[in-house]
């Protein structure tokens, strides 16, 4: 499927157009069309593999991370489970036409609120060719027209999978429109898209906390901020050891590069000898390096002495950072200074210390007795995460396939005027 | 209540900090502060009428037009309506707190997602002194802090009515810092409170189209954008005059300064012979200048001939532009071009377009056979309206209390940990 259009914006007012009729499509006619992509990046995946192959040998020339490397890499069993996972997009509910609210006025006008289509979704995203894929079947399932723009090492490797993608949108006799990439603009047109207000309805940033605040700060267009977790667990005075030592076990160490992952815990003072020694040393079995502050290492050993930088960092690997805070008052205001407003958990047996922090704790998910790494689209039961929203507006927390619609109202009358 | 922080950035610090309270008071302690509130304006009735009084000879000495004198304008009559709007809005079922959903894990863990206060609401607004307590009011309802930042014209009106209100407050034993404005900061304070993300959750501008762009424009805090309407009313092959008539005249002349009233006609070129005539005397006999493209001046008497700006113009007075079109797909490509969302009506006695204009036409209400004046909070029985969104994120159309609150999810598990 070529690509034609010569300029960013031109593909953008493509994307517009285009919207108007995927907007349109009913739920049989978005299924099918995601089964066509399913089975189109199935038979691309020589084509997908070899541009890959290319995209890493400039990696690799290049310095990349073997980490970055791992997530740039497509072959043909991972192009077979995102395939899948498109398939599994097609199976979920259409959240277009939900009827939200509903109200008759005295004078006989019938209002309906339904679910509607953004229009266009952008993304902006690092190189991880997945996040192209994941990303037009979420917004082509809600009946969006999406707009991509992904990490230029995967330019070559996006550009396959758009193509499949398009192809089999033209196959299915929808406006392959509907799929765009700016990639091959570079950075001007990444600046294009996030100042596209009027075409592009809402963006998406996904990836490091420097990318979000890059768009955050630069775009006009609507943006849903995701992402970004420093997330904390609290062992209130009353924490059980073997309750609290494996949910800050689990919520570190079970899949520690991800944003629900911990990477703060703090401890009632009360509770302190008790839970640091046994817990820094269940971390470091696995692994992990604590940073502490002077009580931490006074109580363990092998801690490193943690310094301001320690309390909001994103380790988002094997490090975490532990400090001994006075009590519950304590713990919440070291969350409000240090919080990015994403998951934080308390561990406790005292229902009025659990119930306050879960009205002041100020975040999108705040649990009591659970590891954070529950925060998932998948664990919540929405079938499919476009992200998790760390922000107020619109979606906060976990963001399903409903996050991709926006409202509005129909107004049936039978020729009311207002007095 | 005096004020004694002195920068912009202090003060909404310290309305960061009274959210915090505010957040967490009940409904009874709510209404009881709004109540407080209203008294106090109309005990302060005096020195704001004397303030007013300053602010309106500024006003005439710099030339403000007698539209603009009569929106600043506050006497002893709307004073005390402001205090019983206010009263209005402490009668309104508490927005926070409200369960919008509930799951169980299959391990168990209960998820609730609750509607929470924002927690700083800025407004930044004209020179129309009501805006100053209706946000604040609506605000704190819903459980926010408020900052202000209103038109220089009405500065000494406005400090005023932000020191009774504070007043009231801090009466009823409640942070009054949870109250603030940057009137004094000037062009530097707004442009501070646009970028106080982190600080300020959502920021509401309420006025001109043009002040609503610099909002949209610089703003950093997200935003919802209210207000601008180039509202169209289409009428069909089938329309019948009376109804046709009816709406358009009531649309354009019942108040012609608001957003919701009516600024283009699009007529069906079947039905323009019968129409055009019948209605532009009807609007004429209203005092409307009717600005029609060729076919519109054909048929009727005193049209001024329109130029490309008539499509796109926001009159807000007794002026409309006029167009023949041929048929309903133009239709919607002149309201796809030139409408801002806000509002548009189809009057016909045709199902099959009836249905399409509403599929179709993407915009925050679409009417069928009833007048654009109806988008309104009021009239949806919303109670009170923040101001009708005209964008697509968070919320869109009229608002209502609920669409100052944002929501959490609370996760109760028992040790629950991710495997």
């Amino acid at each position: 499927m070529t690509i034609t259009a010569t300029t960013a914006r031109e593909r953008m007012l493509l994307a517009k157009d285009a919207s108007l009729r995927v907007g349109l499509l009913d739920d049989a006619a978005k299924q099918r069309a995601l089964r066509a992509i399913a089975d189109a990046l199935e038979s691309a995946t020589g084509d997908i593999v070899a541009a890959n192959g290319d995209d890493l040998s400039r990696a690799v020339a290049s310095g990349l991370s073997p980490a970055m490397q791992d997530r740039l890499r497509l072959d043909a069993p991972r192009i077979a489970a995102l395939a899948d996972a498109v398939r599994a997009v097609a199976d979920l509910p259409d959240p277009v036409g939900r009827v939200l609210d509903e109200r008759t006025m005295a004078n006989g006008i019938r209002l309906t609120k339904v679910a509607v289509p953004f229009g266009v979704v952008g993304s902006i995203y690092e190189a991880r060719p997945n996040v192209t894929v994941d990303i037009a079947a979420l917004a082509l399932r809600s009946g969006n027209a999406v707009v991509l723009r992904g990490g230029t090492a995967a330019e070559l490797t996006n550009a396959q999978l758009v193509r499949a993608m398009r192809g089999a949108l033209r196959a299915q006799g929808i406006d392959p429109e509907a799929i765009q990439t700016v990639d091959d603009f570079g950075r001007p047109g990444a600046r294009e898209l996030m100042q596209a207000r009027g075409i592009v309805d809402v963006l998406v940033p996904r990836g490091s906390a420097q990318l979000i605040e890059t768009v955050v700060t630069e775009s006009s267009v609507p943006v849903i901020e995701t992402g970004a977790g420093v997330v904390h667990v609290f062992l209130d005075a009353s924490a059980p050891l073997e309750r609290a030592r494996a949910i800050v076990v689990n919520a570190k160490v079970q899949r520690p590069s991800v944003c629900n992952s911990a990477e703060t815990v703090l401890v009632h003072r009360e509770a302190a000898a008790t839970l640091v020694p046994a817990i820094v040393s269940a971390l470091q079995a696995e692994g992990v390096v604590v940073h502490g502050d002077d009580e931490v290492g006074a109580l363990a050993s092998d801690v490193v002495s943690a310094t301001e930088a320690d309390w909001a960092a994103e380790y988002l690997g094997l490090e975490i950072a532990m400090r001994v805070v006075d009590d519950l008052d304590a713990a919440l205001a070291h969350i409000r200074e240090y919080s990015t407003h994403h998951t934080e958990s308390i561990v406790t047996d005292d229902d009025a210390a659990a119930e306050r922090f879960l009205a002041e704790v100020d975040s999108a998910v705040v649990m009591t007795n659970a590891s954070t790494r529950f925060t998932d689209g998948g664990e919540f039961g929405f079938g499919a995460e476009v992200g998790i929203s760390t922000q107020k507006l619109h979606a906060r927390g976990p963001m399903g396939l409903p996050e991709l619609t926006s409202s509005k109202w129909l107004a049936r009358g039978s020729g009311q005027v207002r007095t």
